[in-house]
């Protein structure tokens, strides 16, 4: 599992000790290549979709059985770990290798899937490879994409020989279940020291645009009483962010993460800030309330200052509640190997929550380090990596 | 008056009616190509100077008697409006324009400088045109400054036909004193009806970058008790900002105008904020007095949230009084002339600032329309235009 993270990790490693792979890069091409060349060793079948979903089999005895697929996603956020999406992707081909190796025959088919885009760094529309193998792909989609470049999906398509017409040939209706191993990326697991977690569901997650206006005016000569200033309004509703998301308690999370300034110069009062809101809570009711007092609060703050304030809709992701028949396989699976467990949830959007709504799935997590995620210091131990395959690979074997 | 303001403002002009005008950009070329022509049209000898300084002279009857100069500065922020910085050229050229016509003949020669940049918006060096007549541009200094684009400021000087060894050479000796007219920028004229304000100082600048640095983590799956976030500790402190401002009264000003995020993803928890402070107060000490609160405010927000703060200077500019006999001139010149005026102190920076330092300089400024500037909709009307570039004649006479 070292060797086999650490081969991965170092395709698209950047200076900083992180790792970007957008999809259809070049870090992607020579990742997917390097999958395929892994699962071809471990002795599977492999094969690419028309999306660029890499896919490595073991055959089960029955052809005509549906499949028990695993895996993760291949690409990464901009400057990511090397844990995230990987560990699904390497865990699933060292379970179905072992599985191979000791000789274990199952009646339905095994897969393990790299699955092209996840995360949404290159293009808004995340879930890609899932998508295109559950169908939900629209027919204009790859045209109606550009990356921060102005390069559009189909294009991208293209350049790495794959033809963007041919999106909906992706779709399999062969799966029967999905199971998916990945790291925490929080710090439950790790700060308790146990050694899995059972994911019980994948938070909602609404995320939101806020665009304040207020008026540029020069810094020296406006008195501070006669201010519009966007940004100074924008902090006071940041700050809300934080209070309400922290009273309303575990496990609710607000975060702004991006923020952008206009006209953005030291001697002049902004005139017009934009940034996003995102808002997690498994239960869809929770959060929708937790959002609106968000929002009536900044609109008051807004309204009070002399600005106004819109809120559009960026993403709106309902929580997605986990197979209990899977949990409590892969649950028996880890107690049965000695190993510690617990009940969780993800806090993070996963392939899993949208395959959840279409066949039985489940999702297995290993500690992560102090939680630390979607940065370079992102890291599990070898030893817990190994520990989620063999989980996986046993409840697999179950499973099918 | 309309008519100039109007044939300047339109060398630049945006598509969304503000004007940028940056140092030895096109545009700057083709209005300092249009004032020389006005300034010649006007029957004053013209000529540039090694910075691209545009001067009108009128001479006077002594030509061993030093020169009163008045002007100001050519270039504009991006995006600027059409009266700051113009409003001293067209009016000091229509002033020197009428004295000539009407046969006033002075002892010392009247000239009128075009200044070629004060805003600081292309170049960080500020005061770029007086700084070269005062001789107080470093020699290698043209070398030492980049615009965004990478431009180096001796390749734009070389670029419009100006030699960055030559600066030197722009250095003058024979200037007795400087007046310049100019737009309030702010609300105090406009609003209490009054025509004309004599400058009492110019308020003093500190402008310092905060850079606060806390943990990315994963937006989803790190609690909100367990956060290290910039972007919160950074509106926390913002606030303060907002707040110590207001509490310590007027004329503290106190805006923090250009923010970044890092790494800028609205599913990370913000590792990084770097933002601007402009705080102005025309006494120094009173300026550090608060400035100090303000840093030690967020040094405390900083650690009380485990992360870190660096306070960088960007910008000291001490609070420059103006010459109490010229101040005493433009306010008996106004008064004769039938026109209400008040005393005032300027929250914007001027070349003024500069001249005061090293000869006797004063300053009139004629009301903005609801203090507006540094935008598209900055406006003084064409009456308030004549009637300073009136006062600015008559006190010129006077001076000279």
């Amino acid at each position: 599992m070292k060797q086999l993270i650490e081969r991965l990790g170092g395709v698209g490693g950047n200076s900083d000790g992180g790792v970007t792979r957008l999809l259809y890069c070049e870090a992607w091409v020579a990742a997917a290549d390097l999958v395929q060349g892994l699962m071809g060793a471990a002795g599977l079948e492999t094969r690419r979709d028309e999306v660029g979903n890499v896919f490595g089999r073991l055959p089960g005895t029955d052809p005509s059985a549906g499949v028990v697929l695993t895996g993760s996603h291949l690409d990464t956020v901009r400057s990511g770990g090397r844990f995230d999406g990987a560990l699904g992707i390497v865990g699933g081909i060292a379970a179905l290798a072992a599985l191979r190796r000791e000789g274990v025959r199952t009646r339905r088919s095994l897969e393990v899937v790299a699955l092209c885009e996840e995360e949404g760094s290159r293009f808004k529309g995340s879930l890609f490879g899932s998508r295109a193998i559950l169908g939900l792909v629209e027919e204009h989609e790859p045209d109606a994409m550009w990356d921060r470049q102005g390069t559009n999906l189909s294009e991208a398509m293209r350049e790495v020989g794959l033809d963007p017409k041919l999106v909906s040939n992706a779709r399999r209706n062969d799966v029967e279940c999905f199971v998916e191993l990945h790291i925490e990326q929080g710090p439950t697991l790790h700060e308790a020291g146990i050694d899995c977690g059972i994911v019980t569901d994948i938070t909602g997650l609404s995320q939101r645009l806020f665009t304040v206006v207020g008026q540029a005016d020069h810094a020296g000569a406006m008195p501070m009483d006669r201010r519009r200033d966007a940004l100074a309004a924008a902090a006071s509703m940041i700050s809300r962010v934080a209070t309400i998301a922290s009273e309303a308690g575990h496990p609710v999370v607000g975060t702004v993460g991006e923020l952008t300034v206009d006209p953005g110069s030291a001697n002049t009062i902004p005139q017009m800030v934009r940034f996003t809101l995102d808002l997690r809570h498994p239960h869809d009711r929770v959060r929708a309330d937790i959002l609106s007092s968000i929002v009536q609060e900044c609109q008051h703050i807004a309204i009070s200052g002399g600005l106004s304030l819109e809120v559009s809709e960026l993403w709106e992701q309902p929580g997605s509640p986990m197979d209990s028949a899977l949990q409590d396989i892969l649950a028996d699976t880890a107690s049965t190997g000695g190993l510690t467990r617990q009940a969780i949830l993800s806090g993070a959007a996963h392939d899993s929550q949208l395959w959840a709504r279409h066949v039985p799935t489940a999702m297995l997590f290993v500690p992560s380090v102090n939680g630390r995620s979607h940065c370079a210091p992102e890291y599990t131990s070898p030893e817990d990596c190994a520990q989620g395959a063999t989980v996986l690979a046993r409840a697999l074997a179950e499973i099918a």
